[in-house]
């Protein structure tokens, strides 16, 4: 296969392009070709301290990055009230399209940019950089394994911080007119793509929110939980908020074996991993202690996983674009999932903790 | 104070019981006086095979472990469903009570059976031994530090292990007249009292069962969970079942902390206990990793957790013995708090999933 670095428009100077942005560079086929803020003086900035080549272009607005013909795909780290204008102008431009999470405020918003991206054959991928580290393939290859971890029972994740009073305060993930989906859109979504990677991607049956959710004054979720389970019996939690100290739990119980992992999201190191796995646990005689065991595994990453989600991108945009390939549908498919059971949280909050089926 | 041999009998031949048998021996201020079983036999043969003084007696009944007036103490580990009937026969007795969990069926027996306890003076404890653990009073010292723990938020447990298909078939613990509780009142039973230590023994204000039990034909919980809440935002849950791989998981959030272990129940080794806690964790510039990591503390055990169990009781009973003190009361409330959780848990279940709230 033909390697053609794809060339990357970013849409607004957010925190997190930053990183984005070292990725890029770090992912070796692929590199910076232009950046649009509002504010020209912004983007020259943004561009100046990240390292983009001599070569891009800066620019005052958004609308020029995705006009920009030499851009193959957009990276956009926007607010999520702004997703659906610009990633649909991005798509009808034919760029492929790297989407911060959440992906929009609902799944009907999803469903909007990803029939974008499908009329205009173009790549659609979230920014979900956890699922492209290779210690995730790993624990994959694990919970597949029927001999080993045999069928998944119950999965637990926990994804919260302690956001400062300036965030708490100011945070475009705490306004209802930015990302209106506040702890839920931004950690919660971790939480639920968590469970869902460890169900292999079946949706739940049925979705119910615990019953103490924080809102602020504004209405925007701080702190939220929920239960989900699946017709088979198998039962998911999460809990995730803005008010506690950095978690990042990951625990999945099959009928043989067990995964444990605390730093699910973000590696506690960027460049090796580690999990814990379990293989018929079991008590030592007299119960005084266990045999065997849970053993740590470790898993190193030439590259971090934002650079290696950055690489499976524009692998697939190649693709497309020297080989005639279709966009991957995998992609697209988990960031609507995930949308679904998000939306089926808040809806559940909305009515007094009933349980919300999961129509997919 | 005076260190005086407190005297155990014990009702049954449990499983169970050989461990605690061990444990009365390694406590080193109490022996084993006596056993009864309703077979002299089997009697004699469990008093061969666990070390028991040649001076012990071995009764053909429970009866005569109770009326013995060389006893002090006597322990419980008969199904759940004859608790109430011995215990309150040894406590008339004037016996001191310890009892293996859970300790009645519901609140109203385990209240039947405290009552008998405070009405003749006798001390009454309940075997979970991880209560008595250096690790948990290290952890307890953790979480209750202002500074480095902050507020409790959120906390989630799980108990599981894979009982094989006789167990599931024939156990006491999956069978309507002996154990009803099934997995709630075992590995549940952990559960709950793992987050109501985390909780500082708070009960919460409301509880709702996990929409997904497994109940066998019988009508016994094999897997069941619930989320718990607390008036000022707390929450936990738990997961609990017969049908998966031993796992054995704490994790407490506080708004500045976090505390893992995974071996709460039964420490991975006899000797040595760790658990992990994270303080004010972050990350590093361009959140590529987290700075301060957790860590791992080890705390070591001269005598097992449920050595430290007799010890602590039979201190209790030495002091009301030979000092005319009265029974500690913090062992009893922590056992009728515990029920009263374990009880909204099976209501919730009965009743369709209903938040059941709570009442003292």
């Amino acid at each position: 296969m033909a390697i053609s670095t794809i060339n990357f428009g970013i849409l607004g100077c957010a925190d997190i392009a930053r990183k984005v942005s070292r990725a890029i560079l770090l992912s070796q086929i692929a590199t910076l070709t232009a950046i649009g803020s509002r504010s020209l003086e912004k983007a020259n900035k943004f561009a100046a301290e990240n390292n983009f080549p001599a070569t891009a272009k800066v620019y005052g607005s958004y609308e020029e990055v995705v006009n920009d013909p030499n851009v193959d795909a957009v990276y956009v780290p926007l607010p999520t009230s702004l997703h659906v204008q610009w990633a649909v102008l991005a798509a009808e431009k034919k760029k492929h399209l790297l989407c911060e999470k959440p992906v929009g405020l609902n799944v009907e918003e999803v469903d909007v940019i990803l029939k974008a991206c499908e009329s205009n054959g173009v790549q659609f991928m979230d920014g979900t950089m956890w699922m492209h580290h290779p210690r995730t393939a790993k624990m994959r290859e694990f919970l597949n394994d029927e001999g080993q971890f045999g069928q998944l029972k119950s999965v637990n994740t926990c994804f919260t911080f302690a956001a400062d009073p300036n965030f708490l305060e100011n945070d475009i993930r705490v306004k209802p007119d930015l990302d209106a989906l506040g702890a839920l859109g931004d950690v919660g979504w971790y939480c639920i793509r968590g469970i869902l990677w460890a169900t292999d991607f079946e949706l739940p049956k049925s979705v119910v929110a615990l019953r103490n959710p924080v809102l602020n004054k504004a209405g925007v979720i701080i702190s939220c939980g929920a239960s989900l389970t699946w017709e088979d019996g198998k039962v998911g939690t999460f809990h995730c908020s803005f008010l506690s100290n950095l978690t990042m739990d990951l625990t999945a119980v099959g009928t043989k074996g067990t995964l444990h992992l605390h730093d699910f999201v973000i590696p506690y190191e960027e460049h090796k991993a580690s999990f814990i796995s379990a293989v018929e646990s079991g008590f030592k005689e007299l119960v005084t202690g266990w045999e065997p065991k849970p053993s740590e595994h470790t898993i190193t990453a030439d590259i971090p996983q934002e650079a290696l989600m950055v690489r499976e991108f524009s692998r697939l945009v190649g693709r497309i674009k020297n080989e005639g390939a279709k966009p991957e549908k995998k992609w697209p498919t988990l960031s609507r999932k995930t949308t679904l059971v998000l939306d089926a949280v808040k809806a559940s909050i909305e009515k007094g903790f009933e349980p919300m089926e999961i129509v997919s």
